[in-house]
Protein backbone atom coordinates (compact mmCIF):
# COMPACT_ATOMS: atom_id res chain seq x y z
CA UNK A 1 0.00 0.00 0.00
CA UNK A 2 1.30 3.29 -0.55
CA UNK A 3 1.36 6.09 1.61
CA UNK A 4 -1.03 8.62 -0.31
CA UNK A 5 -3.56 5.54 -0.08
CA UNK A 6 -3.17 5.47 3.87
CA UNK A 7 -3.37 9.10 4.31
CA UNK A 8 -6.52 9.64 2.11
CA UNK A 9 -7.92 6.69 4.42
CA UNK A 10 -7.07 8.22 7.40
CA UNK A 11 -8.23 11.73 6.04
CA UNK A 12 -11.32 10.05 5.52
CA UNK A 13 -12.32 8.57 8.51
CA UNK A 14 -11.45 12.33 10.17
CA UNK A 15 -13.86 13.89 7.91
CA UNK A 16 -16.78 11.24 8.65
CA UNK A 17 -16.67 11.92 12.34
CA UNK A 18 -15.63 15.55 12.15
CA UNK A 19 -12.29 15.22 13.68
CA UNK A 20 -9.78 17.12 10.77
CA UNK A 21 -10.59 20.59 11.86
CA UNK A 22 -11.70 22.57 14.41
CA UNK A 23 -10.91 23.17 18.18
CA UNK A 24 -8.90 26.13 16.47
CA UNK A 25 -7.09 23.93 13.73
CA UNK A 26 -7.88 25.85 10.65
CA UNK A 27 -5.12 23.41 8.70
CA UNK A 28 -4.91 20.10 9.49
CA UNK A 29 -3.03 16.78 7.29
CA UNK A 30 -2.28 17.71 4.36
CA UNK A 31 0.54 20.37 4.20
CA UNK A 32 3.86 20.82 5.60
CA UNK A 33 2.43 21.86 9.08
CA UNK A 34 -0.78 22.04 10.96
CA UNK A 35 -2.16 25.34 11.59
CA UNK A 36 -3.27 26.10 14.87
CA UNK A 37 -5.23 29.62 15.70
CA UNK A 38 -5.19 30.23 19.56
CA UNK A 39 -7.98 32.03 21.27
CA UNK A 40 -6.78 34.77 24.08
CA UNK A 41 -6.69 34.52 27.78
CA UNK A 42 -5.57 30.78 27.77
CA UNK A 43 -2.64 28.79 28.10
CA UNK A 44 -1.66 25.63 26.05
CA UNK A 45 -0.22 22.31 27.47
CA UNK A 46 1.90 19.95 25.22
CA UNK A 47 2.58 16.76 26.40
CA UNK A 48 3.79 13.20 24.54
CA UNK A 49 3.76 9.30 25.19
CA UNK A 50 5.41 6.76 23.49
CA UNK A 51 4.35 3.32 23.06
CA UNK A 52 7.39 0.69 21.89
CA UNK A 53 6.27 -3.35 20.47
CA UNK A 54 7.60 -5.38 23.40
CA UNK A 55 7.67 -2.79 25.89
CA UNK A 56 4.33 -1.31 26.23
CA UNK A 57 2.69 -3.95 24.04
CA UNK A 58 3.30 -7.39 22.47
CA UNK A 59 2.02 -9.30 19.39
CA UNK A 60 -1.47 -10.43 21.51
CA UNK A 61 -2.43 -6.65 21.52
CA UNK A 62 -5.04 -5.73 19.83
CA UNK A 63 -3.98 -2.39 17.68
CA UNK A 64 -7.04 -1.10 18.95
CA UNK A 65 -6.13 -0.43 22.33
CA UNK A 66 -2.37 0.34 21.61
CA UNK A 67 -4.46 3.52 19.66
CA UNK A 68 -6.53 3.88 22.58
CA UNK A 69 -3.80 3.78 25.10
CA UNK A 70 -1.69 6.14 23.27
CA UNK A 71 -3.91 8.65 22.93
CA UNK A 72 -5.19 8.30 26.71
CA UNK A 73 -2.04 8.29 28.34
CA UNK A 74 -1.54 11.79 26.98
CA UNK A 75 -5.25 12.64 27.52
CA UNK A 76 -4.54 11.78 30.89
CA UNK A 77 -1.16 14.42 31.31
CA UNK A 78 -3.68 17.01 29.94
CA UNK A 79 -6.36 16.21 32.89
CA UNK A 80 -3.43 16.52 35.04
CA UNK A 81 -3.34 20.20 34.49
CA UNK A 82 -6.46 20.59 34.19
CA UNK A 83 -7.21 21.26 30.88
CA UNK A 84 -9.16 20.67 27.67
CA UNK A 85 -7.62 18.35 24.43
CA UNK A 86 -7.94 20.13 21.86
CA UNK A 87 -5.64 18.33 18.91
CA UNK A 88 -3.40 15.32 18.54
CA UNK A 89 0.04 15.03 16.58
CA UNK A 90 0.09 11.14 15.44
CA UNK A 91 3.28 9.36 14.75
CA UNK A 92 3.26 6.19 13.45
CA UNK A 93 5.59 3.06 12.43
CA UNK A 94 4.50 -0.38 11.02
CA UNK A 95 4.41 -2.23 7.79
CA UNK A 96 1.26 -3.67 8.39
CA UNK A 97 -2.04 -1.76 7.17
CA UNK A 98 -4.83 -3.77 9.03
CA UNK A 99 -2.40 -2.84 12.45
CA UNK A 100 -2.94 0.45 11.26
CA UNK A 101 -6.31 0.58 10.26
CA UNK A 102 -7.10 -1.26 13.97
CA UNK A 103 -4.62 1.62 15.62
CA UNK A 104 -6.73 4.40 14.31
CA UNK A 105 -9.96 2.75 15.13
CA UNK A 106 -8.99 2.60 18.50
CA UNK A 107 -7.48 5.73 18.58
CA UNK A 108 -9.76 7.88 16.76
CA UNK A 109 -13.02 6.42 18.93
CA UNK A 110 -11.28 7.51 21.69
CA UNK A 111 -10.81 11.00 20.24
CA UNK A 112 -14.57 11.11 19.32
CA UNK A 113 -15.41 10.73 22.73
CA UNK A 114 -13.51 13.63 23.88
CA UNK A 115 -13.71 15.81 20.55
CA UNK A 116 -9.56 16.15 20.16
CA UNK A 117 -8.88 17.11 16.35
CA UNK A 118 -6.69 14.76 14.69
CA UNK A 119 -4.01 17.64 13.24
CA UNK A 120 -1.32 15.66 11.27
CA UNK A 121 1.34 13.45 12.11
CA UNK A 122 3.59 11.37 10.38
CA UNK A 123 3.80 7.54 9.01
CA UNK A 124 7.02 5.47 8.21
CA UNK A 125 6.82 1.79 7.31
CA UNK A 126 8.72 -0.15 9.81
CA UNK A 127 8.68 -4.23 11.07
CA UNK A 128 8.32 -3.71 14.86
CA UNK A 129 5.11 -1.05 15.04
CA UNK A 130 5.43 1.65 17.36
CA UNK A 131 4.22 5.01 18.41
CA UNK A 132 4.23 8.91 19.46
CA UNK A 133 0.97 10.64 20.55
CA UNK A 134 1.31 14.11 21.14
CA UNK A 135 -1.90 15.97 22.79
CA UNK A 136 -2.35 20.02 22.73
CA UNK A 137 -4.48 21.10 25.57
CA UNK A 138 -5.75 24.33 26.60
CA UNK A 139 -6.39 25.94 30.18
CA UNK A 140 -7.35 29.90 31.46
CA UNK A 141 -4.17 31.72 31.90
CA UNK A 142 -2.27 31.02 34.95
CA UNK A 143 -4.49 28.43 35.78
CA UNK A 144 -2.88 24.91 35.47
CA UNK A 145 -2.94 22.53 38.34
CA UNK A 146 1.41 21.51 38.87
CA UNK A 147 2.90 19.14 40.55
CA UNK A 148 4.83 22.04 42.50
CA UNK A 149 2.12 23.50 44.57
CA UNK A 150 1.70 21.34 47.03
CA UNK A 151 1.87 22.98 50.82
CA UNK A 152 1.99 21.73 53.97
CA UNK A 153 -1.02 20.87 55.75
CA UNK A 154 -2.96 20.24 52.27
CA UNK A 155 -5.12 17.02 52.31
CA UNK A 156 -3.79 14.59 49.59
CA UNK A 157 -6.31 12.90 47.61
CA UNK A 158 -6.94 10.42 44.70
CA UNK A 159 -9.66 10.74 42.07
CA UNK A 160 -10.91 6.76 42.30
CA UNK A 161 -9.79 3.34 44.01
CA UNK A 162 -5.74 2.25 42.63
CA UNK A 163 -5.03 -0.89 41.97
CA UNK A 164 -7.34 -2.30 38.84
CA UNK A 165 -4.74 -2.10 36.16
CA UNK A 166 -2.04 -4.07 38.13
CA UNK A 167 -4.51 -6.70 38.89
CA UNK A 168 -5.79 -6.99 35.68
CA UNK A 169 -2.05 -6.96 34.14
CA UNK A 170 -1.22 -9.94 36.38
CA UNK A 171 -4.30 -11.54 35.50
CA UNK A 172 -3.01 -10.87 31.50
CA UNK A 173 -6.03 -8.64 30.37
CA UNK A 174 -4.88 -4.77 30.82
CA UNK A 175 -6.99 -2.49 31.15
CA UNK A 176 -8.27 0.20 29.11
CA UNK A 177 -7.18 3.59 30.65
CA UNK A 178 -9.62 6.47 31.39
CA UNK A 179 -8.77 9.50 31.41
CA UNK A 180 -10.29 11.48 33.98
CA UNK A 181 -10.88 14.76 31.72
CA UNK A 182 -14.53 15.75 33.39
CA UNK A 183 -13.46 15.63 36.24
CA UNK A 184 -10.17 17.61 36.58
CA UNK A 185 -11.86 20.86 34.88
CA UNK A 186 -13.57 21.01 38.07
CA UNK A 187 -11.25 21.10 40.24
CA UNK A 188 -9.61 24.38 40.09
CA UNK A 189 -12.70 26.59 40.96
CA UNK A 190 -12.76 24.34 44.12
CA UNK A 191 -9.27 25.56 45.20
CA UNK A 192 -7.36 23.10 43.89
CA UNK A 193 -3.15 23.68 42.95
CA UNK A 194 -1.38 20.79 42.76
CA UNK A 195 -1.88 17.57 40.68
CA UNK A 196 -0.62 14.72 38.36
CA UNK A 197 -2.00 12.02 37.21
CA UNK A 198 -1.15 8.00 38.42
CA UNK A 199 0.61 6.74 35.58
CA UNK A 200 3.69 4.72 37.07
CA UNK A 201 2.52 4.08 40.99
CA UNK A 202 1.60 6.02 43.60
CA UNK A 203 4.85 5.38 45.78
CA UNK A 204 6.97 7.04 42.81
CA UNK A 205 4.43 9.46 41.22
CA UNK A 206 3.81 10.86 44.97
CA UNK A 207 7.52 10.63 45.68
CA UNK A 208 8.00 13.12 42.29
CA UNK A 209 4.85 15.21 43.44
CA UNK A 210 6.54 15.94 46.32
CA UNK A 211 9.97 16.61 45.45
CA UNK A 212 8.91 18.92 42.92
CA UNK A 213 6.79 20.86 45.44
CA UNK A 214 9.68 20.45 48.44
CA UNK A 215 7.44 18.81 50.59
CA UNK A 216 6.96 15.02 52.20
CA UNK A 217 3.66 13.29 52.11
CA UNK A 218 2.09 10.97 55.08
CA UNK A 219 -0.89 7.84 53.94
CA UNK A 220 -3.22 7.16 56.15
CA UNK A 221 -5.24 4.70 53.68
CA UNK A 222 -5.49 3.83 50.29
CA UNK A 223 -8.49 2.98 48.13
CA UNK A 224 -8.00 -0.65 46.43
CA UNK A 225 -10.28 -1.37 43.56
CA UNK A 226 -12.41 -4.51 43.94
CA UNK A 227 -9.52 -7.62 44.69
CA UNK A 228 -6.37 -5.33 44.40
CA UNK A 229 -3.87 -6.20 46.67
CA UNK A 230 -2.39 -3.17 49.20
CA UNK A 231 0.88 -3.56 46.78
CA UNK A 232 -1.46 -2.91 43.41
CA UNK A 233 -2.38 0.12 44.72
CA UNK A 234 0.55 1.54 46.44
CA UNK A 235 2.79 0.22 43.69
CA UNK A 236 0.62 -0.46 40.75
CA UNK A 237 0.98 1.43 37.18
CA UNK A 238 -1.36 1.94 34.27
CA UNK A 239 -4.22 3.02 36.71
CA UNK A 240 -4.38 7.04 35.40
CA UNK A 241 -6.58 8.29 38.40
CA UNK A 242 -5.81 11.64 39.38
CA UNK A 243 -3.80 12.29 42.32
CA UNK A 244 -4.22 16.13 43.85
CA UNK A 245 -3.95 18.23 46.88
CA UNK A 246 -6.75 20.65 48.63
CA UNK A 247 -7.36 22.57 51.42
CA UNK A 248 -10.88 21.74 51.84
CA UNK A 249 -12.95 18.49 51.13
CA UNK A 250 -13.33 17.62 47.41
CA UNK A 251 -16.04 16.06 45.78
CA UNK A 252 -16.30 12.65 45.01
CA UNK A 253 -12.38 12.60 45.68
CA UNK A 254 -10.91 9.93 48.69
CA UNK A 255 -8.77 11.76 51.06
CA UNK A 256 -5.55 9.62 51.63
CA UNK A 257 -2.95 11.26 54.07
CA UNK A 258 -1.65 14.58 54.22
CA UNK A 259 1.29 16.88 52.42
CA UNK A 260 3.90 18.06 55.46
CA UNK A 261 7.44 19.51 56.10
CA UNK A 262 9.86 16.95 55.88
CA UNK A 263 12.65 15.85 53.61
CA UNK A 264 11.59 16.66 49.97
CA UNK A 265 10.33 13.85 48.29
CA UNK A 266 9.57 11.49 51.83
CA UNK A 267 6.39 9.35 51.59
CA UNK A 268 5.15 7.59 54.56
CA UNK A 269 2.37 5.14 54.92
CA UNK A 270 1.21 3.81 58.33
CA UNK A 271 4.32 5.68 59.78
CA UNK A 272 6.38 4.16 58.31
CA UNK A 273 8.80 5.07 55.11
CA UNK A 274 7.69 4.01 51.53
CA UNK A 275 9.93 2.85 49.09
CA UNK A 276 9.29 4.22 45.51
CA UNK A 277 8.85 0.60 43.67
CA UNK A 278 6.80 1.92 40.75
CA UNK A 279 7.17 1.82 37.36
CA UNK A 280 10.91 3.30 36.36
CA UNK A 281 10.76 3.42 32.24
CA UNK A 282 14.32 2.33 32.69
CA UNK A 283 13.91 -0.07 34.72
CA UNK A 284 11.51 -3.36 34.51
CA UNK A 285 7.75 -2.79 35.93
CA UNK A 286 6.96 -4.10 39.63
CA UNK A 287 3.96 -5.32 38.40
CA UNK B 1 20.94 4.35 34.54
CA UNK B 2 17.55 5.44 36.08
CA UNK B 3 15.10 7.84 33.61
CA UNK B 4 15.50 10.32 36.81
CA UNK B 5 19.11 10.83 35.87
CA UNK B 6 19.32 11.01 32.36
CA UNK B 7 16.34 13.57 32.38
CA UNK B 8 18.38 15.42 35.01
CA UNK B 9 21.34 15.51 32.35
CA UNK B 10 19.20 16.71 29.58
CA UNK B 11 17.86 19.52 32.17
CA UNK B 12 21.42 20.52 32.82
CA UNK B 13 22.44 20.86 28.74
CA UNK B 14 19.17 23.22 28.42
CA UNK B 15 19.85 25.21 31.54
CA UNK B 16 23.17 25.40 30.40
CA UNK B 17 22.07 26.43 26.63
CA UNK B 18 19.23 28.62 28.08
CA UNK B 19 16.89 26.18 26.16
CA UNK B 20 14.83 24.65 29.23
CA UNK B 21 12.35 27.76 29.06
CA UNK B 22 11.55 31.37 26.51
CA UNK B 23 9.81 31.54 23.37
CA UNK B 24 6.33 31.10 25.21
CA UNK B 25 7.43 27.98 26.71
CA UNK B 26 6.72 28.98 30.94
CA UNK B 27 7.42 25.11 32.07
CA UNK B 28 9.10 22.88 30.06
CA UNK B 29 10.82 19.60 31.72
CA UNK B 30 9.37 18.48 34.63
CA UNK B 31 5.40 18.50 35.46
CA UNK B 32 2.73 16.44 33.39
CA UNK B 33 2.67 18.93 30.14
CA UNK B 34 4.97 21.77 29.16
CA UNK B 35 2.91 25.31 29.03
CA UNK B 36 3.08 27.30 26.51
CA UNK B 37 1.60 31.13 26.46
CA UNK B 38 0.80 31.90 22.74
CA UNK B 39 1.53 35.65 21.65
CA UNK B 40 -1.57 37.18 20.36
CA UNK B 41 -1.69 37.71 16.55
CA UNK B 42 0.00 34.72 15.83
CA UNK B 43 -1.23 31.61 14.42
CA UNK B 44 0.86 28.43 15.17
CA UNK B 45 2.27 26.31 12.87
CA UNK B 46 2.84 22.14 14.48
CA UNK B 47 4.83 19.29 12.93
CA UNK B 48 6.37 15.81 13.60
CA UNK B 49 9.25 13.46 11.43
CA UNK B 50 10.33 10.26 12.94
CA UNK B 51 13.22 8.27 12.38
CA UNK B 52 13.89 4.85 13.20
CA UNK B 53 17.23 2.46 12.99
CA UNK B 54 17.09 0.13 9.84
CA UNK B 55 14.87 2.51 7.88
CA UNK B 56 16.29 6.40 8.61
CA UNK B 57 19.67 5.66 9.91
CA UNK B 58 22.11 2.64 10.73
CA UNK B 59 24.35 1.38 13.33
CA UNK B 60 27.17 3.26 11.82
CA UNK B 61 25.30 6.44 11.84
CA UNK B 62 26.98 8.84 14.58
CA UNK B 63 24.04 9.77 17.10
CA UNK B 64 24.77 12.96 16.77
CA UNK B 65 23.97 12.58 13.28
CA UNK B 66 20.40 11.23 14.09
CA UNK B 67 19.92 14.23 16.72
CA UNK B 68 20.48 17.00 14.16
CA UNK B 69 18.80 14.92 11.22
CA UNK B 70 15.37 14.55 13.36
CA UNK B 71 15.38 18.23 14.42
CA UNK B 72 16.23 19.83 11.02
CA UNK B 73 13.51 17.80 9.03
CA UNK B 74 10.64 19.18 11.29
CA UNK B 75 12.39 22.87 11.16
CA UNK B 76 12.50 22.72 7.48
CA UNK B 77 8.54 22.34 7.69
CA UNK B 78 8.44 25.18 9.56
CA UNK B 79 10.23 26.98 7.40
CA UNK B 80 8.03 25.43 4.14
CA UNK B 81 5.40 27.27 5.73
CA UNK B 82 7.29 30.84 6.65
CA UNK B 83 7.55 30.16 10.32
CA UNK B 84 9.39 31.14 12.63
CA UNK B 85 10.32 28.19 15.45
CA UNK B 86 9.28 28.34 18.84
CA UNK B 87 9.88 24.59 20.76
CA UNK B 88 10.23 21.32 19.94
CA UNK B 89 8.93 18.28 22.34
CA UNK B 90 11.10 14.94 22.08
CA UNK B 91 10.15 11.27 22.33
CA UNK B 92 13.21 9.39 21.97
CA UNK B 93 13.79 5.44 22.45
CA UNK B 94 16.43 3.65 23.44
CA UNK B 95 18.25 1.94 26.56
CA UNK B 96 22.35 2.42 25.46
CA UNK B 97 23.20 6.06 27.62
CA UNK B 98 26.52 6.79 25.38
CA UNK B 99 23.65 6.82 22.54
CA UNK B 100 21.13 9.03 24.11
CA UNK B 101 23.90 11.45 25.37
CA UNK B 102 25.04 11.82 21.18
CA UNK B 103 21.54 12.35 20.17
CA UNK B 104 21.34 15.49 22.16
CA UNK B 105 24.07 16.28 21.47
CA UNK B 106 23.49 17.11 17.67
CA UNK B 107 19.65 18.03 18.25
CA UNK B 108 20.70 20.41 21.13
CA UNK B 109 23.86 21.85 18.68
CA UNK B 110 21.26 22.82 16.44
CA UNK B 111 18.10 24.05 18.80
CA UNK B 112 21.08 26.69 19.98
CA UNK B 113 21.56 28.28 16.41
CA UNK B 114 17.77 28.67 16.17
CA UNK B 115 17.05 29.17 19.55
CA UNK B 116 14.52 26.21 19.84
CA UNK B 117 13.40 25.29 23.68
CA UNK B 118 13.18 22.34 24.08
CA UNK B 119 9.97 21.85 26.79
CA UNK B 120 9.50 18.31 26.89
CA UNK B 121 9.21 14.98 25.42
CA UNK B 122 8.82 10.82 26.49
CA UNK B 123 12.07 8.29 27.57
CA UNK B 124 11.46 4.86 26.65
CA UNK B 125 14.11 2.21 27.10
CA UNK B 126 14.30 -0.01 23.97
CA UNK B 127 17.10 -2.47 22.85
CA UNK B 128 16.60 -0.38 18.54
CA UNK B 129 17.02 3.58 18.78
CA UNK B 130 14.23 5.48 17.54
CA UNK B 131 12.97 9.40 17.74
CA UNK B 132 9.66 11.42 16.86
CA UNK B 133 10.30 15.07 17.12
CA UNK B 134 7.65 17.83 17.02
CA UNK B 135 8.36 21.26 16.41
CA UNK B 136 5.61 24.52 17.25
CA UNK B 137 6.75 27.60 15.23
CA UNK B 138 5.09 30.87 14.36
CA UNK B 139 3.85 33.04 11.34
CA UNK B 140 1.41 36.24 11.66
CA UNK B 141 -1.84 35.41 11.26
CA UNK B 142 -2.91 34.13 8.42
CA UNK B 143 0.29 34.64 6.20
CA UNK B 144 1.40 30.52 6.38
CA UNK B 145 2.77 29.64 3.11
CA UNK B 146 0.80 26.64 1.75
CA UNK B 147 0.96 24.07 -0.73
CA UNK B 148 -2.19 25.08 -2.14
CA UNK B 149 -2.32 28.63 -3.39
CA UNK B 150 0.16 27.71 -6.75
CA UNK B 151 -1.57 29.35 -9.43
CA UNK B 152 -1.33 29.54 -13.11
CA UNK B 153 1.29 31.87 -14.44
CA UNK B 154 2.88 31.31 -11.50
CA UNK B 155 6.60 30.95 -11.56
CA UNK B 156 8.61 27.98 -10.20
CA UNK B 157 11.46 28.46 -7.58
CA UNK B 158 13.85 26.67 -5.77
CA UNK B 159 15.86 28.26 -2.96
CA UNK B 160 18.85 26.04 -4.26
CA UNK B 161 20.80 23.43 -6.11
CA UNK B 162 19.33 20.12 -6.24
CA UNK B 163 20.93 16.32 -5.49
CA UNK B 164 23.27 17.00 -3.27
CA UNK B 165 21.79 14.83 -0.66
CA UNK B 166 20.92 11.59 -2.83
CA UNK B 167 24.45 11.71 -4.54
CA UNK B 168 26.03 11.92 -0.64
CA UNK B 169 23.97 9.03 0.31
CA UNK B 170 24.83 7.15 -2.51
CA UNK B 171 29.15 7.55 -1.79
CA UNK B 172 27.80 6.17 1.68
CA UNK B 173 28.48 9.64 3.45
CA UNK B 174 25.02 11.63 4.35
CA UNK B 175 24.79 15.08 4.73
CA UNK B 176 23.43 17.10 7.38
CA UNK B 177 20.25 18.46 6.21
CA UNK B 178 20.08 22.74 6.49
CA UNK B 179 16.87 23.99 7.32
CA UNK B 180 15.82 26.91 4.63
CA UNK B 181 14.64 29.28 8.49
CA UNK B 182 16.08 32.57 7.44
CA UNK B 183 15.17 32.35 3.92
CA UNK B 184 11.80 31.26 4.11
CA UNK B 185 11.27 34.94 6.61
CA UNK B 186 11.43 37.11 3.42
CA UNK B 187 9.35 35.17 1.09
CA UNK B 188 5.85 36.20 1.94
CA UNK B 189 6.72 40.13 2.20
CA UNK B 190 7.71 39.26 -1.44
CA UNK B 191 4.44 37.92 -2.59
CA UNK B 192 5.09 34.44 -2.00
CA UNK B 193 2.05 32.11 -1.07
CA UNK B 194 2.69 29.03 -2.18
CA UNK B 195 5.88 27.00 -0.47
CA UNK B 196 6.85 23.56 0.75
CA UNK B 197 10.25 21.61 1.31
CA UNK B 198 11.96 19.40 -0.72
CA UNK B 199 12.10 16.07 1.62
CA UNK B 200 11.35 13.52 -0.98
CA UNK B 201 12.55 14.63 -3.67
CA UNK B 202 11.27 17.17 -6.59
CA UNK B 203 9.05 15.20 -8.83
CA UNK B 204 6.91 14.04 -6.44
CA UNK B 205 7.03 16.47 -4.17
CA UNK B 206 5.88 18.98 -6.79
CA UNK B 207 3.00 16.40 -7.93
CA UNK B 208 1.82 16.98 -4.50
CA UNK B 209 2.06 20.27 -4.75
CA UNK B 210 0.19 20.59 -7.58
CA UNK B 211 -2.42 18.18 -6.58
CA UNK B 212 -2.43 20.86 -3.40
CA UNK B 213 -3.47 23.37 -5.78
CA UNK B 214 -5.41 22.02 -8.47
CA UNK B 215 -2.74 22.75 -11.36
CA UNK B 216 0.34 21.30 -12.98
CA UNK B 217 3.64 22.27 -13.46
CA UNK B 218 6.26 22.49 -16.32
CA UNK B 219 9.53 22.02 -15.15
CA UNK B 220 12.23 23.96 -17.60
CA UNK B 221 15.95 23.44 -15.96
CA UNK B 222 16.95 22.30 -12.87
CA UNK B 223 19.84 23.52 -10.95
CA UNK B 224 22.03 20.91 -10.37
CA UNK B 225 24.68 20.52 -6.79
CA UNK B 226 28.13 20.09 -7.89
CA UNK B 227 28.34 16.14 -9.05
CA UNK B 228 24.98 15.50 -8.88
CA UNK B 229 23.44 13.89 -11.62
CA UNK B 230 20.06 14.98 -13.39
CA UNK B 231 18.31 11.96 -12.09
CA UNK B 232 19.66 12.76 -8.56
CA UNK B 233 18.52 16.38 -8.73
CA UNK B 234 14.69 15.37 -10.34
CA UNK B 235 14.16 12.63 -7.47
CA UNK B 236 16.32 12.30 -5.30
CA UNK B 237 15.07 13.66 -1.41
CA UNK B 238 16.41 14.91 1.50
CA UNK B 239 17.85 17.91 0.04
CA UNK B 240 15.35 20.49 2.38
CA UNK B 241 15.60 23.10 -0.44
CA UNK B 242 12.59 25.13 -0.31
CA UNK B 243 10.08 25.08 -3.58
CA UNK B 244 8.10 28.00 -4.04
CA UNK B 245 5.94 29.95 -6.68
CA UNK B 246 5.36 33.52 -7.23
CA UNK B 247 4.60 36.41 -9.82
CA UNK B 248 7.61 38.30 -9.79
CA UNK B 249 11.41 37.56 -9.41
CA UNK B 250 12.88 36.65 -5.96
CA UNK B 251 16.22 37.09 -5.22
CA UNK B 252 18.42 34.72 -4.66
CA UNK B 253 16.10 31.79 -5.81
CA UNK B 254 16.41 29.84 -9.05
CA UNK B 255 13.41 29.79 -11.05
CA UNK B 256 12.70 26.44 -12.67
CA UNK B 257 9.10 26.55 -14.59
CA UNK B 258 5.75 27.57 -14.41
CA UNK B 259 2.56 26.57 -13.01
CA UNK B 260 -0.23 26.27 -15.68
CA UNK B 261 -3.64 25.07 -16.17
CA UNK B 262 -3.84 21.16 -16.67
CA UNK B 263 -4.76 17.97 -15.21
CA UNK B 264 -4.06 18.73 -11.50
CA UNK B 265 -0.94 16.96 -10.21
CA UNK B 266 0.77 16.43 -13.50
CA UNK B 267 4.91 17.66 -13.71
CA UNK B 268 6.51 17.98 -17.26
CA UNK B 269 10.32 17.69 -17.64
CA UNK B 270 11.31 19.60 -21.03
CA UNK B 271 7.53 19.13 -22.46
CA UNK B 272 7.76 15.30 -21.68
CA UNK B 273 5.65 13.98 -18.27
CA UNK B 274 7.73 13.44 -15.37
CA UNK B 275 6.97 10.01 -13.22
CA UNK B 276 6.90 11.08 -9.98
CA UNK B 277 9.90 8.28 -8.63
CA UNK B 278 11.22 10.36 -5.34
CA UNK B 279 10.75 8.68 -1.89
CA UNK B 280 7.73 7.15 -0.83
CA UNK B 281 7.46 6.29 3.39
CA UNK B 282 6.19 3.04 2.12
CA UNK B 283 8.39 2.24 -1.12
CA UNK B 284 12.06 1.63 -0.62
CA UNK B 285 14.10 5.28 -1.46
CA UNK B 286 15.04 5.69 -5.34
CA UNK B 287 18.52 6.65 -4.36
Amino acid sequence: MEEAELIARIEHSLARRGLATGNGILTGIGDDCAIFRPRSGEDLLFTTDQMHHGRHFTAATPPRHVGHTALARSLSDIAAMGGRPLFSIVALASNDPAWIDGFYAGLLALASKHHVILAGGDLASTPVPSCDVMVCGAVARGQALLRSKARPGDTLYVSGPLGAAALALEKGSPRLPVPQLAFSQTLYAQGVRCAMDLSDGLSIDLRRLCLASGVCAHLDQVPRARGASLHHALHGGEDYALLFTARRPIPHAIPIGRIAQGQPGAVFYAGEPLPPLGWDHYHEPCT
